[in-house]
């Protein structure tokens, strides 16, 4: 998609570069959208304000594209997108984008597969729903560890350090002292490291056996 | 949408009807899905699987469609569909449904348009994550009421008898039990009646500003 994007007969590219401070909001639930925006670096939360802190719904990474849910004409933004690292945008315009996606015959395609990628995190981290907290934050951690981590040559996952405790927090629906203390029973029972940073599991496939929630095949909607 | 799939060349019409009883399941997370149905009658919950209950993300009445999830080829569905009420589909063919909506000018729309459809009422239901467990329950009776109930002359809503305090339950993530003792909560109250059947939120209005949700505002992803 992003590819179809930047194919332009202008000179100049269609897009505009931003760069936000992590924390800083870059679009707020309820306001106006007039844009489109590809990430091209760092970590973006997407989340739906509740009576208390924001519930992060997914996260979205590079190449991610932000703003899918507010594309019509006078649409106001269902949810907030927040940097919770540095982050880079490519910004571009509305109308640029529905023209160049909806001309031509992959443009369903284009909507579906959107769609596709938007809902399936969502629906993953809705199955954590029973769980007891310490299983649910350590399942947690394994979702963002296989998006978002780096695999090492022995089995560990290493976690981006911009997974803190209260972003992990809002993702579980957890108070954050909640988070801390359950990462520290993880700790002893030596599943993660949590020092030095970054936080660390240590044997990834273990831990999804242990989970038994099947994320592999989850992360895939066809049979292999 | 349905109208273009009933649009047809051919003589018979191109679907099957099915009927299902309460509690059915109509279609298994994690099974083939060849199939695309639109609900004619009835209420069908979209669930996903947890270690103890389903949890459902949302309800399908008339005119919605399921298997949207599943539409390529060796998809498996990544959540399961059952029939809370009696319920009536239509069946299409994968395929047909495929070459009917990727045809055309509107097919982008046609995907995004489903696609909000989805999304917006799994939005309504997580902002609610945070509150105290009897205005959680409340708040979900106004979701369903309001897009399933009757609204009665006097600003009262009546709730369709198949959103049973199991249902309700696994739609909020509560334990059985502990909706039921909510319920009488709520009723003592006086904000709603258990009986006679079916329930009913009294005044519609001041439960929503009480709740201080915005529920209309964001049902409408457009600004009035």
């Amino acid at each position: 998609m992003l590819a179809t994007l930047l194919e332009s007969n202008e000179e100049k590219p269609p897009y505009t570069e931003f760069t936000y401070r992590r924390n800083e909001v870059i679009m707020e639930e309820g306001t106006d959208n007039k844009h489109f925006y590809v990430v091209k670096k760092g970590m973006v939360a997407m989340s739906k304000g509740t009576i208390r802190d924001d519930s992060i719904l997914t996260f979205c990474g590079p190449n991610d594209i932000l703003g899918f849910l507010s594309i019509l004409e006078n649409a106001v933004s269902p949810i907030s997108y927040t940097a919770i690292s540095e982050v880079t945008l490519l910004r571009f315009d509305r109308q640029y984008v529905i023209d160049k996606l909806t001309f031509g015959q992959e443009s369903f395609w284009y909507a579906y597969f959107f769609y596709l990628n938007f809902t399936q995190p969502i629906l993953i981290r809705e199955s954590l729903s029973n769980l007891p907290s310490d299983k649910k934050i350590l399942a947690g951690l394994v979702i963002v560890a296989e998006r978002f981590g780096r695999a090492e040559p022995d089995g560990s996952y290493l976690i981006p350090y911009y997974f803190t405790q209260k972003v992990i927090g809002k993702y579980l629906n957890l108070a954050r002292a909640y988070v801390a203390t359950n990462l520290r029973k993880l700790e002893q029972d030596g599943l993660i490291s949590l020092s030095p940073k970054p936080w660390k599991i240590h044997d990834m496939a273990a831990v999804k056996e242990m989970l038994n929630m099947k994320y592999t095949d989850l992360y895939s909607l066809t049979k292999k």
